[in-house]
């Protein structure tokens, strides 16, 4: 798989970060930065890429972790999949260059549908979704009737996570595609086992991957003897892809944070440490053995506050720390994080013995959520491990 | 006290925000949107401002609050006073507008000198922090001889919170100093009661003020024993510094959050929750009365995941919510923090009823932590609570 390459890209600040870039050693970064490992990311990829052809289902890669075009290209095989984005923002930044299938995977709120009609007016095939029969109504009523109407996907609750409507309650399925008329349509079912991510073993994952199809595939089927012409049927969280046995019935399957994995999905079982694609180089500024710590200067701005694994078997702190070379350091975390601060020191109960780092120092602390870390950077510094050189700037965007 | 308006602003990726600016309700916002209140903001400046000058020594006020040009300029009486900042990237942004006094207060990495070398040739007398005597030895043998050397203070640990030389410490003390040499010398010490932000009374905020100014005097008057010259003597946080009645022997006082407040500092009472300048704007957009909740479209990436309500009395969960006027819906907070959505629920042991809030409806949020919430964003809203409409775009600026 070979790296898209753009001679000048620019984030939704207008900035051209890759046009000032110049190849240098690691060492040579300001730190913190955020490294990102492409030839990681790239044996993610395929391993989702072979599992999604196994299933024989569609592939909607969720563009929210990475946010970036060079990575979103890779993702989505130089443009020719559909993409999932978590704001408006990230579909407007896809269409400008190019991308036509986008699905806003976040509950539509009425006001923000002038945005959404007019990428639909600049030939862009955006879909949204609602969670509910009144949410449903408040958008038909805000938005413009259209001849040309924004396809709907109606949220299914196959967990009880967070929202949506349940699969077995057929008036209520029926009653929020009834609703939606004007300038939106019914164009399917979608559901999200985000519920997935507190699993504690494969198999409670493949109880969710389980539950996810069923939900919407049950749903699509009640809405379809309702009379309603139901296209998509669409599913997916990394964790419940991944472990997913069966898709019959489902037209698409959609998952983001494979990309970069991190240290959430090692502690599901859902990949290795190894596989994990960004970190955040750091330089050791202070050095208190007599504390048993050191302090470097990545604090929460590099790290973000996310203490995902702190309710998982092991928890990783603020991250996990390794050598230069991208290796672990046995059972060195970041167990406190200030603002520019992070104070490295052993997981309780470690046998080791502290390492050896001075002032100076170079460290790569893994992150606990990728979303989270990466969306504290506004680009990743690309490198090549055999090389140990960073070979490529790549920026990222934000806002909604 | 009047707001600087610059008629274009640029943030660090370049972004021309103000240039596009049109004054509108708030209503017209998309959500999520950070506010910025100027007049709560010019209040607590003012309530700053006053207890430096009672107090009798200078003020540096701390930009990593606010990372925007028209805050900074309020806060430092539109750039007379000096400033300290947490990032290089901070102090080449007002290096660029003409700041020339800038104490960058996180502990100096070697390799970052080059850059501070840099600004001082260009005329801006900044100055950096070490916090121990290796760390003098190894800033020393990285900077270029110089007869413009970089001052440089010695971090005092006062309270054991993170870093320092302890201020009885006279050999470490004097050794740190002694290893300045070549293109740094010594500037001063300097101390911070990080700790202050986990006391449980203003007593207790007290005695970490005492302690923040023995330490640092004690400090000083060491080196000065030891034949040194000690130009600045510089302490604080914003508990300790409001709650400071002595500062005999200091020479500037140091202070950040209070420009905007937050629900930590109301939580150690060092404001109340109306002095709290910044919140998000969010919509409803999904009414779950059987649960008990709302859904809004503000999640981490809006508010962070900071929790640092969380140790205290009253755990404010990610953000307590107020309606659009800015006045608090009773015990109503942000129990659950998604990417893209917040959970709205009623504080544990509530007895209120959950309020009427439907599809589309705004509200808005107050933070845990100013710095983390505000740093999730590229610009404020800047409102006008009398008149209920937005009056300006403020950009922020971010990375190291």
């Amino acid at each position: 798989m070979g790296l898209y390459k753009s001679s000048e890209v620019k984030n939704n600040q207008g900035d051209h970060v890759a046009a000032n870039f110049k190849p240098c050693a690691i060492g040579d970064l300001q730190t913190p930065s955020l490294l990102l490992d492409p030839r990681r990311m790239a044996r993610n990829i395929v391993r989702m890429r072979q599992q999604i052809t196994r299933l024989g289902v569609g592939f909607r890669p969720h563009v929210k972790t990475a946010k970036c075009l060079e990575v979103i290209s890779l993702l989505s095989d130089n443009g020719a999949l559909p993409v999932t984005v978590s704001t408006l923002q990230e579909a407007e930044q896809l269409a400008q260059v190019g991308y036509r299938d986008i699905l806003y995977a976040v509950g539509m709120i009425p006001n923000k549908i002038a945005r959404v009609q007019a990428l639909r007016d600049r030939g862009v095939d955006i879909k949204v979704i609602v969670d509910n029969p009144e949410a449903a109504a408040a958008l038909s009523a805000a938005a413009v009737v259209s001849d040309n109407p924004v396809p709907v996907l109606i949220e299914i609750d196959s967990d009880g996570h967070r929202a949506g409507v349940k699969p077995d309650d057929v008036e209520a399925l029926r009653t929020t595609a009834a609703n939606l008329s004007g300038g939106v349509c019914l164009g399917g079912v979608l559901t999200h086992a985000g519920g997935s991510y507190s699993s504690h073993s494969q198999d409670e994952i493949r109880g969710y991957a389980e539950r996810e199809t069923r939900a919407v595939v049950d749903a699509a089927e009640a809405l379809r003897k309702g009379g309603y012409q139901v296209d998509i049927v669409s599913l997916g969280s990394t964790p419940s892809v991944l472990f997913s046995d069966d898709m019959t019935g489902v037209t698409e399957a959609r998952a983001g944070v494979f990309v970069f994995f991190d240290l959430v999905m090692a502690g599901l079982q859902v990949c290795d440490v190894d596989d994990i694609a960004i970190s955040v180089l750091a330089s050791v500024g202070t050095v208190q053995a007599d504390r048993g710590r050191f302090i470097v200067d990545a604090g929460w701005t590099a790290m973000s506050r996310d203490r995902g694994t702190s309710v998982q078997k092991v928890d990783q702190g603020y991250g996990l720390v390794c050598d230069i070379a991208g290796r672990p350091i046995p059972d060195l975390i970041m167990t406190e994080a200030n603002q520019e601060h992070g104070v490295l020191a052993l997981r309780e109960g470690s046998t080791q013995s502290l390492p050896d780092l001075g002032i100076g120092d170079l460290v790569r602390i893994l992150p606990n959520h990728a979303c989270a870390t990466a969306g504290q950077h506004a680009a990743y510094s690309v490198i090549d491990e055999e090389q140990g050189g960073v070979v490529d700037r790549w920026s990222r965007f934000g806002g909604w």
